[in-house]
């Protein structure tokens, strides 16, 4: 499996597009289409959160079949807290983009993302969903990005390609920060395109594997959105033998390239968290079970106390053991230890007395690793999350409505 | 029931005293005792964080027989993530108050507050035990209080006077913020004194009670301290006939000024909250249950993104029903209103248009009231919390362990 450069377009087959239809007040790109210009598998999680938006409601319905084969997104309106003029809206943009692509209606997702509470304005929606069709194109992956974006600061690609039964494979994948971040079932919007061969179904049970310790497993304020969607659309343009089965090779290498997409994405959305200045990867190891070994690592990460600390460059452990103590996963002091940046702190839940000079040093990088071990069993899970600065506070209290 | 001022000696035969130990950098007060000069039911409840504290180990131990008749409390130091050496200073501490006051052991309960990881220097806390116990006075109320201060800007106290059973019955409380803040089991330090007489079995049930509907509906940052305990000695110096049984007019009028006296200092500690400069009221009314309309109700209160909006003075409504949708507690955003501050914001899930001035002037107030109705059941819940500002960053960030 190779790293290589490029965008969601890089797949055989996929053409995107993004335009700028005067939904953003900056006037950036703000409505985008994805499309495979043959028929696709594809696969899609969605927010769990009861006030899902109408986008989220509409792609659900239309995902039951697994064969969309066009995602047509907008930023800067969330369309969601709109009710029912917001769901004939969500079903208009699926009818718009459908007519144009000459597809039926159920082989289009949508998306928003954006304020909530404000209605779309359907006329900007119309043209531009029109102008995005026109502009469809192998170079427009790029663009297509720039129309997903909110409040992010930087583009958040990652491509892979590889050999898989005997064909060059192509895999991308574009998300959007980068606050109203945390997981449950799917987090922020991602969208994957590959060329692989595969059936639905084993699709369906991969993408939603890979976005479990991805996407699942970042956080940045504990905040899950109403329009959380991601979805993956493979298109057999490679010409390998189709997978059919989630099992044997060719499964796990098409399963591993759809992690480390994943991965990288749900880390680039952490690292880009609202006012981030640290990136964070927190491991809880020799954890009971999975389960518990997240809990804990979810409490360090989400703690307000933990976060501000990493933001002033304190090494104060107390904080990240009294998160693991009320996580409510099974732990005891005793057996606790805590290394910062592979230097032990905390050794049987004591204070194991740094050198002062080599912790000030870790404190001061970019990407540190806080690794707890509970001594309670072989579990292991590692987290992703950011730190909590005046930044987050400008932000979140500046972005008015 | 009257409001009165006062310290926790108001109720007739406590003592208590706060002395300078030299425990924090500050040089202020932070050795307390508070004592019974007679025999006092009391009842305490404690964090459920499973890394407590060696004091709250030792307190849990001592308050099993519901007879204590003297608190000893530090401030400074959290005595916390200290092990076996903790365990042995904490009942140290309780050994010199027990040694000073002529009290079993058992009839002591301990209390620390402060930087977690650091063991507690014996020499001066054996020096500040010995000068708290000289300097016990019904004139010491004020200073107790001082003692178990750490980040908090005012003090924390509520004193009540009632008739009960032809006789006048008191009652204060002190308790200290003002981080760390979330409910679970119970929350800060909270101490308080009554002279009405109250059978131990009885008093535990309604300090649970009382608890539960105040210090269990506060957060200020979600995190739940090692150290959290609250404790009520009630002495039955007032003479009147002892309450034995949770039910009758003597019950709840006791019952009604616990649940006041609490209710007051669990505010306070949310209007000190770190760097609060709101202070929310968040009711979430028909709902199907109690537990519902609480989990609704909390999730806004933690939600980072309501409570920077709030610190914003924006009245983005839709971060609180987002909240509401993620909280895990049954919702239609058909059915859901909010007001804010009074003012109907969201009608049945849609933006009602409030007039923009008026809500402007709700959103400058420094006390606004938040409330959701979720039109489905009968059952309400009321929390309070504060604002996410640049000052909980500060502190947090520059709160150097």
């Amino acid at each position: 499996m190779k790293k290589i450069t490029g965008s969601i377009t890089t797949p055989t087959g996929f053409l995107a597009s993004g335009v700028k239809a005067g939904l953003k007040k900056s006037g950036k790109e703000d409505i985008a289409i994805i499309y495979s210009e043959t028929a696709a598998a594809t696969a899609a999680v969605f927010t769990t959160n009861t006030m899902a938006a109408a986008p989220v409601l509409v792609s659900r319905n239309n995902i039951k079949k697994g064969n969309a084969r066009a995602i047509v997104i907008n930023s800067g309106s969330a369309n969601a807290g709109t009710g029912d003029l917001g769901l004939k809206n969500a079903e208009e943009m699926v009818k718009l983009a459908a007519g144009h692509l000459n597809l039926p209606t159920d082989q289009v997702l949508v998306a928003s993302t954006g304020v909530i509470g404000v209605q779309l304005p359907m006329d900007k929606i119309a043209a531009g969903i029109a102008q995005a069709k026109a502009g469809l194109s192998v170079n427009g992956g790029e663009n297509a990005m720039l129309g997903i974006m909110t409040t992010d600061t930087f583009r958040k690609v990652s491509v892979y390609e590889q050999q898989l039964g005997g064909k060059t494979v192509r895999m991308a994948g574009i998300a959007k920060g980068a606050g109203m971040i945390h997981p449950n079932m799917a987090t922020t919007l991602c969208f994957v395109t590959t060329d692989a061969a595969v059936a639905p179904a084993i699709l369906d049970k991969a993408w939603r594997d890979a976005i479990n310790l991805s996407f699942h497993m970042i956080t940045v304020d504990g905040d899950t959105s109403t329009n959380d969607m991601a979805a993956v659309m493979a298109n057999g343009a490679a010409g390998n033998k189709v997978i059919d089965q989630a099992s044997g090779q060719d499964y796990e290498l098409f399963y591993d390239m759809l992690k480390a997409v994943c991965t990288d994405l749900a880390k680039l959305v952490v690292k880009d968290g609202e006012g981030a200045t640290k990136f964070l990867e927190i491991t809880v190891s020799s954890a009971p079970s999975f389960a518990a070994a997240k809990t804990a690592a979810m409490a360090i990460a989400k703690s307000p106390l933990v976060k501000t600390a990493f933001f002033g460059q304190d090494p104060n452990w107390g904080r990240i053991l009294c998160a693991v103590g009320y996580s409510g996963a099974q732990a005891d002091p005793a057996k606790t230890s805590l290394m910062i940046g592979g230097v032990p702190v905390v050794k049987a839940g004591l204070d194991a007395h740094p050198d002062h000079q080599t912790l000030k040093k870790v404190m001061a990088e970019k990407e540190i690793k806080v690794e707890v071990e509970l001594g309670l069993g072989k579990e292991q899970a590692t987290v992703w999350t950011c730190d909590f600065s005046y930044g987050y506070i400008k932000i979140n209290a500046e972005y008015h409505t």
